[in-house]
Order: C-alpha cells, then sequence, then structure tokens
C-alpha cells in the first residue's frame, strides 16, 4: 500500500445502512485496499437520530458541526475537533444537533452488526 | 471498554519521540485501555520537519493548520478536513506550513520504528 491524501471530495457517499434519514458515509479506504483499517468521512442531517451498536472499534472525529453522543445513561456533546471512541460491543445513540461532517477510522473494517 | 469523548484539552501533550522540534503527541486511548488502536492529538509547530518510516498503519486527519507530506517523490498539500494514510512500512517527510493541529488513529498500537 502506499500513502495517500483524502479530502472530503473524495469520498463518494451513500445512504448509511440500516437507516433511512440524511445520514450518508464514504469509505477511502477499506477491505479492497488490503490493510487492516477502514478510512472514510460521514455527513449527518440535522435532526437525525441513530441508534447503534459497534460491530468493530470506531473512531469518528468531528470536522464541523454538532453531536449529542448518549450511551450508559449519559449524553456529550462533540463539536470540531473532537474525537468520540466507540469500542466494539458498544451501543450509542447519535442525535445530530447540526449538520456535521465527520471523519472515521474502524479496526476491523467496517461492518453493520449483526440484527 | 466504554465508550469515551476527547477533546484537544484531554492529551497529555509530550515531544514526539526521534526529534527535538516542536512537534508534540499525546495519546488519549492506547495500549495501556486493552483495545486494538491508538487515538491521540498532534500539534506540529511551524516549519518544522519530520521524516518519518512507519512501524503501524497510521492515520492522520488535520483538524487545523497545513502541512505538506512528501512520498514517492510527490508533495501534497493537507489542510483542515484532509485525511492522511500512511500505511505501515511507508516513509514520509513532513513539511509543517502552519501551526497543524491533527488528530491520529494507529493500527495496531503506535510506536517508532526500529532505527
Amino acid at each position: 500500500m502506499k500513502v495517500q491524501k483524502f479530502s472530503r471530495q473524495d469520498a463518494v457517499m451513500e445512504r448509511s445502512p440500516g437507516q433511512s434519514g440524511d445520514i450518508f458515509t464514504g469509505n477511502v479506504v477499506d477491505e479492497r485496499h488490503g490493510g487492516p483499517i477502514t478510512i472514510g468521512y460521514g455527513l449527518w442531517g440535522k435532526n437525525q437520530r441513530l441508534e447503534l451498536t459497534l460491530a468493530v472499534d470506531d473512531v469518528m472525529i468531528i470536522l464541523q458541526g454538532r453531536l449529542a453522543v448518549s450511551f450508559d445513561g449519559t449524553t456529550v456533546e462533540a463539536v470540531a475537533g473532537d474525537i468520540v471512541h466507540m469500542p466494539k460491543g458498544t451501543t450509542v445513540k447519535i442525535d445530530v444537533r447540526e449538520e456535521t461532517a465527520t471523519a472515521y477510522v474502524t479496526y476491523p473494517h467496517w461492518r453493520t452488526a449483526e440484527a
């Protein structure tokens, strides 16, 4: 594999699996590239909500906007520059306060949890 | 492990190994926490230069500022919102154009390459 630089416009955004709202993800590196991790961008529409049980370790970096992340009975607000680490097996509820852009890195490759 | 949210002020910044300039890193998640990945923040002083051979897969997300990353005879400029993926075994030269803040995720845990 070689070094690569990505910008948001390099990602092909698709509706994120398991929801019908305005939440989109686009991988720029994934299992097709032969490495151990998936890298991508996320776009989250205002007032969208997503409940998620993590099948992999997921790191979300907030690039702009604001999300509320709820877990274990608490809610934290994440803004630009913040990092949310969602280890494998955890469950989170995400409420989008403003239109938000994120970057994500997962290990191993991202997939949805089994229903 | 549990879900956690981090901000830049949560990282304890230390001079990055192998250099004596104004380049600082601070892990917020690493091998002490029992998971597979390291997560942290980096701060890069203007005009600093770092040459680096990657011992692990390293993903650098630019939060603010501007870095030039050179590899394989090419140089790319990375600005806020850009992602640089440096796979294990690759060599890069980083020239800091402006004071820059980054987030990073590595798999497996970050360490310097053997000299």
